[in-house]
């Protein structure tokens, strides 16, 4: 179903040929994990809720996979916090921003940004650096579910909280991440809302997980959890 | 350029959207065995090589992606070897079976089967079910890359011997396979090249390889090959 969707979303401009196979890669990062959200998986996904509900100003920044694979649960999870919705894409044209942002907007987004950007993230070239001054370039903490390497570490340059959902615990941007989540973008979204609601209003509990959470330790978890499920399964049923 | 060749030949309708999520979940086992052939690989791409030699009607299955990617080595490896090539598509209409043979035979191809099937592979519902009695059906060892679990089954289950070239060594058409690669594309086709030209005419060694090879021992260690790339990227450069 998911790829069915995706496949329309090619036809309709929001999602590019080369976003499948991206998908594609996380569908087989995916399935090595279980397609369960394991433990290391949980423990950024609980630091990621930390760090949204003491930010100042939080912004989850959607592209053309992320609007196509679940819009609903990205929308669902910005009021949640509450934070800014802003669109950022690596093949930009105005065609695709206003066909994303539309969609976004009839799936129930009240204010997204990105229409008329007047800022840009230092150190990335061409439209890839294109923000809004009240979204992306002022925020303190910041979600990129299925971001580029480059635009990962130029936000992590600036001083940012980078918070990352991308399956893959080796990519470039689970590298420069604060937070790496390596998980599958729905799940993520659905574990980081009830996190939330059950942290809020308890800053004891938030500033102990902040303090406790080491994201080089947790990848390194990630990829033994990846290791761990490759052999059951081998053991299991794949002999 | 693999992937903007695989998005200009969904364009030709020769690739379909789906086709493109497949290749990207090739690319994510690539990237964690490090983009090699890894023992496993070439100790199976040898076993493959041995096969070929001693089949009496041996077949390279070609679909949409596996031409896409690189149809010059599937053409070459059929020379070499020498075997019949036939198209088969899990997705088959008049149309891509057309565009599909006339692309392989533009890239050299001399008899490419398929366009006229008069078999049926038993077990199989649809038109993917459908091959020719010259090629596939009477065929004694058939190289399948890039195949769906259920043809991969199907073709087991008729006694040949199905040699698969499939990046996830859990795949269903790996765990089916007689021989099971777990290689990129190209490097398969290369290595296998070269196998056969080390091996054709010494008997002796041919059936040394098949006697001692076994494919449940060999994916247990491509498995183990996956793991210990993965801790050492995150080791050397991932942390």
């Amino acid at each position: 179903m998911t790829r069915e969707r995706l496949a329309e979303m090619v036809q309709r401009g929001l999602v590019t040929p080369t976003g499948l196979i991206s998908h594609g890669r996380g569908e087989a990062y995916d399935y090595l994990m279980g397609e369960c959200s394991n433990d290391p998986a949980l423990n950024a996904e609980r630091a990621a809720a930390a760090h949204l509900l003491k930010a100042r100003n939080p912004v989850v920044c959607i592209n053309g996979n992320a609007a196509a694979l679940d819009a609903p649960n990205l929308i669902a999870l910005a009021k949640a916090v509450p934070a800014k919705v802003e669109v950022n894409l690596f093949h930009r044209t105005p065609e695709r921003m206003e066909g994303i942002i539309s969609y976004l907007e009839s799936e129930g987004a009240e204010e997204v940004l990105g229409r008329e950007p007047d800022r840009r993230i230092p150190g990335l070239n061409h439209d890839r650096a294109l923000c809004t001054d009240e979204g992306i370039f002022s925020s303190d903490v910041i979600l990129v579910p299925i971001e580029d390497g480059d635009r990962a570490e130029a936000l992590v340059s600036m001083g940012k909280v980078v918070i990352s959902i991308d399956l893959n615990p080796l990519s470039r941007t689970s590298r420069k991440a604060t937070v790496s989540i390596s998980d599958e973008m729905t799940r993520a979204l659905e574990n980081i809302m009830r996190f939330i609601e059950e942290l809020r209003g308890d800053e004891e509990a938030i500033l102990k997980i902040l303090d406790g959470y080491s994201n080089t330790e947790n990848r390194r978890n990630s990829i033994e959890a990846i290791c761990d499920s490759l052999m059951a399964e081998f053991d299991e049923g794949g002999s």
